[in-house]
């Protein structure tokens, strides 16, 4: 985790003290419940709930740590310390460290996901606000970086939008997906803690029970997790692409918002570098990286081995914090981000009215000129304009051979660019719902 | 693609001549549509249909390939061959390669996930027959490869169960990611194509039309679509791990099935390598690496680049085909899988009744005994099975300071197995809806 | 692998026959050898050469193959054929079947190394001409694709010489990894077969012995290898990177060379797209996924499981086939690009004289201008072009507070371009050893 | 960084600290050679050195950081306040950001590779020491986790020290790679820093020049850095799978040292976990992780992107400061691993002499017992040993039909173990120089 590329809600999910309040949670309603099935005291379940609003004192408990080299130990030994020795010994009955540390993760990860829900949210927000704003502004569109078609830069928007709407979806699920918790001992048996306090605990704690637990649960659930955050990231990835192709000296279609106090690298005006998408595009990376271990970690040995204990160490604050980060300043881009139509329309006209020669093709052999002479009499006039830069609307209507084919009026037509924008309407009926 | 590790059924969706049987389907709806729209005359339109049973000639098509340097209009010069040059003249019309090549793909790899579906079905038949085959039968649970306490092998088989249920439904999401077309044009605009013909393709086919696409279908979804194949790849690998383990000579607790007239490597018995479930380790690998390229395809440059084509070229295929053979390869491993209860029970006893030692330190302690006091009571008794071999019940009951705290009855108690699989009903019910 | 994107003597390394060819000569060396120490008679060695000149018939190979399930008694089965049953029958004695596969494929990965190698050769020899054919031809520097500062084409091709030349290396690095083989028997032991067999095996077939091996050679060598190769196609799609931003509409610096037959996409004679080096992206990707399946082949348990050999099956072909047919397409690119030195001008003047804005600065603070005031008067004039397109140099020399700091001939001077290029002999000379 | 997987040497070179003393040199060092060629005047580069022996102020620089947005200025501004503005104001002239921050982060890789050949050292001295101490200690070698035939455990320290010697030439190799610093301006020109500078900066610092760099040192240096870390994380999950695999109650032929204090986790003694090499195992797929962002930050965009800043601040110290902790760990547990010879030859010995079967074979064969009869003849006394478990030996003693072949004295000597181990000291000799 990067100081720099991280926020504070979601690094205090990772923080000490808020893993010590999940595990006391857990352990406090698990104690609730045993309470409930006749297992232990209630007066013993009820003391624990004593320390309801204490802080944990971090400090002490890594001291405490450091004796019995055991967490799990050193947070109930500190717990003791509040709640009195003799109270808290019915505390964990039964249960296995891992139950308190997989279920605590679980809730991390699903608050995490909470946040990068709330995240997209935002970021769709901006997208959609960007696209009617800029629905009717017209633009070349390109393959392989190369002028096709125009399209408008609403269309770009919008196809943001349901990239990220799908992420939207795919969030949600690996939310659900990473919502269990269990507590069933040593190897998953509940041999001596009963089904009822896994049932509990989780109910209070908004999680489903895990089915079947080993030691551990199953690890397939964070693969597919993070799996999720790395479509998320590389989604990211291409609309930050998009954006730094846009602003390149050549293109300048479109720029990241510059504070007024915020300098370029130096004198030139013109130097305004696309940081936040270039720094996106690494952030991209590092989030799509922890993908291949998290599915390593799925084949754990037997009940459980913890090869996987100090790669989720990582991953679930890193991937998490980075890509959080990163929708957040994604959106922040977008929201200001400083469109140039006109550049766009000076772009699509580099080659001026290059652009519509396929549509004069066209035009031409269903006027009945054959193919073959349709695209030479085409080609003649499209190479003028790309070595002279003249218009192709003006050489066609003086190329005699073309004018016996199509009346000016019709030539005209070709160069009519609402043509190529008729079906923007249903294009944001099907994205937006609404256009 | 490795032939040794495919099976024809999913070999057979990535052929050629699969290939251009979809995009004749693809191009004839697309006729049918643009004749209903009274954009080309009805008798063209039907005219496409004389071709409903002919069988594409490959090398005829990749012999014009050769010339055109184009696959797709290739295709259609050879269509035109069977439907006549004349009739054919309007087929494609307004649409872009990649209306056909992105479509085609998506249908392919739909397919490709209907198998695997079917698949996956079947692997939880195999896991859950043997599930509830070895409900009862005592093995013991192992964390980090040490003992741990008893379980049952049926709540082994139910756990993979439980993990490939889940990869079934992840499977059934990717298939729904991956089941659009889109018929939208050289942009995405629909400028020179109606989207009714999108919607009429893609409806006979059994596709969603894509809501907003460039010039190709965006690549998140084939992301994600990849992603779930590397997360159930992880899976197999965590079972094959898990009979790896299982059949080493020391532990031999299950084996692979050999057939009769198979050779382990030499002339002895105890030869028999668990090569199926080592091949799939490897399998897995193969299908996890393709998660990575499949995001970093998602990144196209403006409506697109053709970066994406080469790695799909052999993800698709490879993919999805090694998963296939995986999938079937892991079920019948499972089905005809040789376990060894007495070998479980032999290997829980490695320390006679030590594994129980736990539970006789927590009776001490419930019965009075100081935590200290019990520890050294049990850890003395227990050093003596782990250097002797002795068994540890006899050593208890033959100690004055345990049999002072509890009553020889008592301790008989603690070695009863069926204390450690009490839930085993409740978990399968959870994870079967039956027990 | 992907017919289209391998080229013929690559694959051919690959290929049954040649695999069963190296068999052979392991096989018939090592009798040599064994000859030579008197275990096995003299004749029967040599009888084994009568098969010297013989084409193995693989699909008779497979056929006893799928009897006897085992590739190598399949083949030494063959051998018998052609040899003779009772010349043959010391044979692979003492041997274990990875002797041969393991050496074998080291061969045919040393083998492969040699085609990178050569291709590395090839496209050094095509970054060098196009080096000096262009190392004075101005071109503008850009940082976040940003103009920044003049530099000059053949810089450009000189870095990418530089780094593929570092690859080089790291290629010939690899082969030297990868030259071993091993014939030590079923652990490593050389319990059946005397270490001096693989010494002179080793020794005709030009690899080093493995100085200690298990079952199998360890896979730190095969790990290393693939990431070798995985740094190379990184540098391939950081060449073609740089080409597909050249030829983008908006800068056209370059252009892949198109052969005369070839078609664009349509009529429009701007629409050459940069197929060649997008496919190049694609393909860097592909090779670049074999790195950590590779890694995680290293870890075999204890002698060696076969986790690693569909592993290997797949990436030994589908790696070296891929990367050679890219660096054989990039060295095409590279001999034939299209170079544009007028638009690269025209683009570095796209706001005219502003890239020398922070040379003027500089000035300005040298003679004496406060930081402040220098800034200001920059931006001032800098201001102007980028709004109006207006001259830099114009617009200096027509300010009177600029003048009265630097003279005429002072402002004159910072536009000149060989200020930028003075030191391109002297970084020639680090990169070529000439200039 | 996950600070309870980190060595403070290691974390001290990526402290903000080191790399403002790292800035500082190379800022002071530029300014002596910019003083030596005439550019500034020499009393200004000697008052650099004023701050020869300040301690940065971070928290100041941060101050000024927060303002200015940019790390070098704020570092530069914080420089003058030591040195005095006026003294101060020619460092950093002509000279780039990234001149400055590029090759710090390469002395920083160059410093942390330098403390990982230390580490690798030290590895190998312990592998080595451990590998001469039980050279003669008889253990099964095993393939596909099965009893293959013996081998000795000094065999298998001896090939990870193999295995780790080439992993030391790698980090060497890797270091020397990384060891070179630029100073090249802002597109590589040296425009307006002359090449005599970088020459004296990198000669004062340990580095060779860059011989052609860009705004930046080239990435493809980066990711060969990075992947050679990689491939040493896959040999130490491949010493760590050895370890857990021996540690396993059922194989129990060696533990990790346990310090008195510490405790497993119950009252159950053999529950020694091996969690260091499992954690070992799970810190190699976070070494692994970062291979693949490395590559792809090869392809920058121009002259340079920023892309690769972000993946670098992360996978620079976390890759290195894991690799740092994991070496020392498993150094540490090789150290002190505990080896127990009588378990080995127990579990050598599950199945009494099975694992000779195979030379038997060979024997009887070579006695002129036809195969087909050698093996049955074998086959049916294994069995009997697979079965019941008694001794091969002396059912083959019992066995009419095999004494016909061989004498008890010929088939006693097939048990002989030194069989086996006669080349041990061949390969030591190989492996080690000595034996």
């Amino acid at each position: 985790m990067i100081p720099r590329y991280s926020r504070p809600d979601m690094v205090a999910i990772w923080e000490p003290a808020t893993k010590f309040r999940i595990w006391y949670e857990i352990e406090a309603y698990a104690c609730d419940a045993m309470a409930d099935l006749g297992v232990i005291p209630r007066e013993n379940a009820q003391a624990v709930w004593k320390a309801r609003d204490v802080e944990f004192d971090v400090a002490r408990i890594d001291e405490i740590e450091a004796e019995t080299k055991h967490d799990v130990i050193a947070f109930l030994t500190h717990l003791a310390e509040h709640v009195g020795s003799d109270e808290a010994r019915f505390v964990h009955q039964g249960m296995t460290s891992s139950d308190v540390l997989d279920t605590c993760f679980n809730i991390q990860l699903t608050r995490a996901a909470d946040i990068l829900i709330a995240d997209m949210e935002g970021l769709l927000a901006a997208l959609k606000r960007r696209a009617f704003e800029h629905k009717d502004t017209i633009r070349i569109g390109r393959s392989h970086g190369i002028h096709a078609e125009p399209t408008t830069m609403g269309l770009t928007f919008a196809r943001f939008y349901a990239e990220m709407d799908r992420n939207l979806t795919r969030l949600r699920t690996a939310r659900d997906e990473i919502a269990t918790g269990a507590i069933s001992g040593a190897v998953g048996t509940f041999a001596n803690v009963d089904p009822r306090v896994e049932e509990h605990v989780c109910a209070q704690l908004g999680l489903a029970p895990e089915p079947i637990s080993t030691q551990v649960i199953p690890r397939d659930r964070h693969a597919a997790f993070f799996a999720a955050l790395g479509v998320v990231a590389s989604s990211i990835e291409n609309v930050a692409t998009e954006i730094r192709h846009m602003q390149r000296t050549e293109v300048l279609e479109a720029a990241e918002f510059f504070s007024m106090g915020q300098k370029g690298s130096s004198a030139m005006p013109h130097k305004k570098n696309p940081v936040l998408t270039e720094n996106l595009t690494g952030l991209a990376r590092l989030v799509r990286m922890t993908v291949v271990p998290a599915m390593e970690n799925v084949a754990l040995w037997h009940e459980r081995d913890i090869s996987h204990s100090s790669v989720e160490r990582n991953i679930g604050p890193d991937a998490t914090i980075t890509l959080d980060f990163a929708l957040a300043r994604l959106t922040n881009v977008i929201d200001k981000l400083i469109v140039y139509p006109g550049n766009m329309l000076a772009n699509m006209n580099k080659f001026p009215g290059l652009v519509m020669s396929q549509r004069v093709l066209l035009a031409l052999t269903q006027a009945g000129v054959s193919r073959e002479d349709a695209y030479r009499l085409v080609q003649r006039n499209a190479l003028k304009v790309w070595e002279t830069g003249c218009d192709f609307k003006t050489e066609l209507l003086n190329d005699a051979e073309v004018t016996a084919a199509l009346s000016p009026a019709q030539i005209d037509e070709k160069f009519d660019l609402s043509y190529h924008t008729k079906h923007v309407d249903t294009i944001f009926g099907r994205v937006f719902g609404e256009s």
